[in-house]
């Protein structure tokens, strides 16, 4: 970094997560200019690893003299993490995620640190269930500060698939599907590894396959486990199927349906007329999105990263987003 | 095994899985004598490496001179196993699965090798799917050397569980739900992995969790994704819960009724009004009795071992049962 964008740098935000860490280096407008990385995440950190694991990514950012805060939200404020934040119960506003931040004790006095809490919610009689997010509520915020006071169902599709109601920019309500890891276990680690690819849906098809599998599953959720074995056998009987990896990437697109059509299952009786606001990444929220028209019901997106930065600088704004570049 | 006991040994059964090898020398009225087993599965054996394998196994049991049959159902006879013996296409009598069986060539002139065929079902416009069985199949037959004739939903927990419909001995339709496989992938590999221990039903409030959770998968089973995720949150969350290895214990059984109740939950408007006859081991029959039962269905047990013995013999008797010995 030269020393003149070095003097542009006034906070740096980061998405501390299980397996990674990435920074962006920002100006006071929210512009990036600087960006880094590394495979340092959380499972891979004892505590005191922490700060020299951000030192790697950004020392170079930093000047010989002055203080630069540092925003960080993710896995690295878990209780296994850098220092606990202690999660937030919902209901929770979302442009004051910063009350519950703490910050961890640093050597470096060039740096000053804040961990972002994440959510929980215990289960009640309103029909809230047990569930925790810790990352993804600093995308809910981003979109808040995107839209002051929204409301609206918003779908974060990952890993752990997280479905959140907002009104008025307050989290009331959240529900978390396993479906990510759900499909990566039975594409990987299943007997099904045999049968699919993992690839995209371009290839002739795979959309097909993968609208029809949502459709199925979201009719009868029941035969989940059913349909997943039939992608086994249709492997070894289906002579429709092409040969090859453009059976497998057939296959597979009808997994991947399959997983998604089952978490539209249990959410179909929840979704309102308006709009889902997917927040992610563009391919698997395109995903989210045809799976959603296949069911009647539209959607539209936030880029995952734009909602990151913007979250982590409405926390740093102290909730006051009105010197935020709008996004 | 002593002079005496090899002069009675009229034939030998063997069930060649993936994994394992089980071999059972009988005599003449179906008393076993002797039983052996080995790891040597499918999946660590090319086509020359099972009659050593065999050998191994039983070749303690072969007099110097003559010739012993042996019948062998199970992965042995699949495409990638010792031969290849195509399956039978649905619907199939159950008496007459010898009619696919084949003969691997032998070097040992005291072996006679018979492998039996799996089943397979083509989708059809009566609503079949595709779907394919290998090694259920003699289980089957093995129900219908013990009550000629049987009709019924048969159930045989596993890996890949098999619910089969037969009609007066003969298999009309069948389907396969991967639940065993997806319960293990979830319990050893996810994040779930955490939280959840395999254990029995026994120990305080696993039965009650177990039950539960049967009732909510059958009910919803479109949250199941869901509630996959809500045993993580559980874990961290709910103060009610027991610690440690109880905790583990209450979580794993939830975690289990999770999953057999949403296989259940695709049968359900198929079950009939007379009980299910379960063919398995005691343990995973009795889970699915008591799921049945909270879902409001009667079940009856034939042991898997039991069945597996009567099928092979069945089979070795050309489909007439009458010499065989009642089970």
């Amino acid at each position: 970094m030269s020393d003149a964008v070095r003097e542009r740098l006034a906070w740096v935000a980061v998405d501390w997560g299980s397996s990674h860490l990435r920074a962006w280096g920002l100006d006071e407008r929210g512009e990036v200019l600087a960006r880094a990385g590394s495979d340092k995440g959380m499972l891979a950190l004892a505590p005191q690893e922490y700060e020299p694991a951000l030192l790697e990514a950004i020392g170079d950012w930093l000047s010989a003299s002055g203080r630069v805060a540092v925003w960080v939200c993710g896995m690295a404020g878990a209780r296994q993490g850098w220092r606990e934040a202690a999660y937030l119960p919902v209901p929770t506003r979302l442009d004051d995620l910063a009350r519950g931040a703490v910050a961890p004790v640093l050597r470096d006095a060039r740096l000053e640190v804040h961990l972002l809490p994440g959510l929980c919610q215990h289960d009640d009689a309103a029909g809230r269930d047990f569930d925790v997010m810790r990352g993804e509520e600093t995308q809910l915020a981003g979109l808040v500060a995107h839209e002051p006071g929204f409301s609206g169902l918003v779908c974060l599709p990952g890993t752990h698939a997280k479905w959140a109601w907002l009104e008025a920019g307050t989290v009331m309500r959240f529900a978390t599907a396993l479906s990510g890891e759900l499909y990566r276990l039975l594409a990987s680690r299943s007997v099904l590894r045999h049968s699919v690819a993992e690839a995209g849906l371009d290839a002739p098809g795979c959309r097909e396959a993968f609208v029809g599998a949502v459709r199925e599953a979201a009719a009868e959720p029941g035969r989940f486990a059913q349909r997943l074995f039939g992608l086994r056998a249709a492997d070894l009987l289906d002579d429709s199927l092409p040969a090859g990896e453009a059976r497998r990437a057939r296959l597979g697109a009808r997994l991947s349906g399959l997983v998604i059509g089952l978490e539209l299952a249990g959410m179909q009786c929840e979704l309102p007329a308006t709009p889902v606001t997917l927040v992610g990444s563009a391919a698997l929220c395109e995903r989210y999105a045809l799976a959603l028209e296949t069911l009647g019901h539209a959607s539209r997106r936030l880029d995952g990263d734009t909602a990151v930065l913007a979250g982590l600088g409405l926390a740093r704004a102290g909730g006051d987003n009105s010197s935020w570049r709008r996004i």
